[in-house]
């Protein structure tokens, strides 16, 4: 992910939240903004399409992380805060799909669309029943030669106004639908994608002559390398102390849906305490047991804010 | 207190709030406002302006409350969210005090305005320094037939608009200020009051002639009769698990300021999330130890929502 919010904005972005305490309704994005928007005055950095995977004591009760990209922090401690783990495509199990997806984008295969102009003049086919798939079919009318949408059932999970659209798109045969078809092999000379199989329920191929496949079908979480750090877990999540967050490891701290403790509840707002405490006890570790000197921000206002 | 809300409506309603997660600046009546928008969909019933006198198990693992009014409730549950205590104003040490705090609105002592009309024509003596005494000076301006102000110190705190119309009064002598001055007696005749007299740190004495005195000298909390329940308290707060919020008392629960557990913090943000677990345990107590079917409201929406 390229962008702070987690599955907030990787799995539901325009769903309402109904149980932030103080905000009765709020989409998913906007909660996203508002939190961005409240840790300004801190200027925390953001570090994003990273990903962590290194983590070692430094011998003085400082941690060391790496990353992906080979950036190292040194660090007095360290808050894992990674939800059920980092968002992956999912991926078919098609032949030479490994191949397929290191062409570029607007060739081979590939799960989202970076730049919309990559897909200009190309054929293009998408897999996929859901929000993604519809949305992307929509947007690439008038941009892509030819547009085949693939989703092994006849219906589409998607926003209704999107779906009255697609019908539109159909009809007008800008939007070639071929459902429901699954896919079944990919054809080409290993430079460029030539040809996408598919084949209905009772055997009947097709072949789909393209440039692109676009395969739409979702996000899994990967909890990764967090496995490797030396963390006690339980059933893919980091035991926890339910009120200091602190992990098996001195100076690592878990919080949200990565945490678990007895009674825990897998609520934005339990997170939300999980981190004040784990801010807290962080603080602690890192001066020595002292506490932070608490204040109310209702009296002492913040830093920097307006 | 009439109304919900607490600390949020009966300290500071009109203070900025910086961290609710969620809300980076949010005033706390609007906090409060939001609140109970958000619960009305679960029809809570409110019982306001009465105390809980009297809380006693009946044998069964339910528990019979009893308020100040006579109401009783036989309950499954009981959760305590009671902050530092119920709210009463500071009263002065005077002479026949309680007396003339019987004498009715308009008359004798009181702590707050209940109906600004009760003071019109009154000669009316204000005694405090800060935001309440400033603000009712100014709002019986044009009502009272007089107002004098009293305060031990020479500086008031209050809102700067608020202080730059105090001084705007005072030098058309709508409003006799006397500072630094401290009230010394009440006289009168019990049945009315008739001077209230002050006097400043050098022994000078003054004489108002008036009808009301409206002492203005903040809210004091008491933790009352929660303390008579057989509760665990350490320290005027009552022992809490931090991820049940049960007390030493089965079935019966506390949250917010008022519950303690090691690494507890003060803020209203873990007083919600002590709210869920406490919720959680409740039922689970109430269930025979079944827990609740539990559902997100992204995925399931709210009863009667629209």
């Amino acid at each position: 992910m390229a962008a702070p919010g987690g599955q907030c904005i990787a799995l539901y972005p325009e769903k309402p939240i109904y149980d932030i305490p103080g905000l009765p309704k709020i989409l998913a994005v906007e909660l996203i903004e508002n939190l961005i928007q409240q840790a300004a005055p801190f200027e925390p950095k953001y570090h994003m399409g990273e990903v962590v995977d290194g983590l070692e004591e430094m011998g003085d009760g400082r941690w060391q992380l790496t990353t992906s990209k080979g950036t190292t922090f040194n660090v007095g401690a360290v808050i894992i805060a990674a939800g059920f783990g980092a968002f992956e495509p999912k991926r078919p199990s098609l032949n030479g799909l490994e191949i397929y997806e290191r062409l570029g984008h607007g060739a081979g295969v590939h799960y989202f669309v970076k730049n919309i102009e990559d897909y200009a003049d190309k054929n293009v086919v998408i897999a996929g029943g859901g929000v993604a798939a519809v949305d992307w079919a929509l947007k690439l009318v008038g941009v892509a030669k030819s547009i085949f949408l693939v989703h092994r059932r006849d219906r589409f999970r998607a926003h209704e106004t999107s779906l009255s659209t697609l019908r539109e798109m159909v009809k007008t045969k800008k939007i070639i639908l071929h459902v429901p078809f699954q896919l079944t092999d990919l054809v080409g000379d290993k430079k460029s994608l030539r040809t996408v199989q598919i084949e209905d329920f009772d055997g009947n191929r097709k072949d789909l002559n393209v440039d692109v496949l676009l395969a739409c079908y979702g996000l899994s979480q990967k909890l990764g390398l967090v496995s490797d750090w030396g963390l006690e877990i339980e059933n893919r999540r980091i035991e926890t102390n339910p009120t200091t967050a602190q992990t098996n490891q001195l100076g690592v701290f878990a919080v949200g849906d990565i945490a678990v403790y007895p009674q825990k509840q897998r609520l934005i707002l339990t997170g939300f305490s999980e981190a004040t405490f784990a801010a807290e006890a962080a603080y602690r570790h890192i001066n020595s047991g002292a506490s932070p000197k608490f204040q109310h921000s209702t009296s002492k206002g913040l830093p920097h804010y307006d």
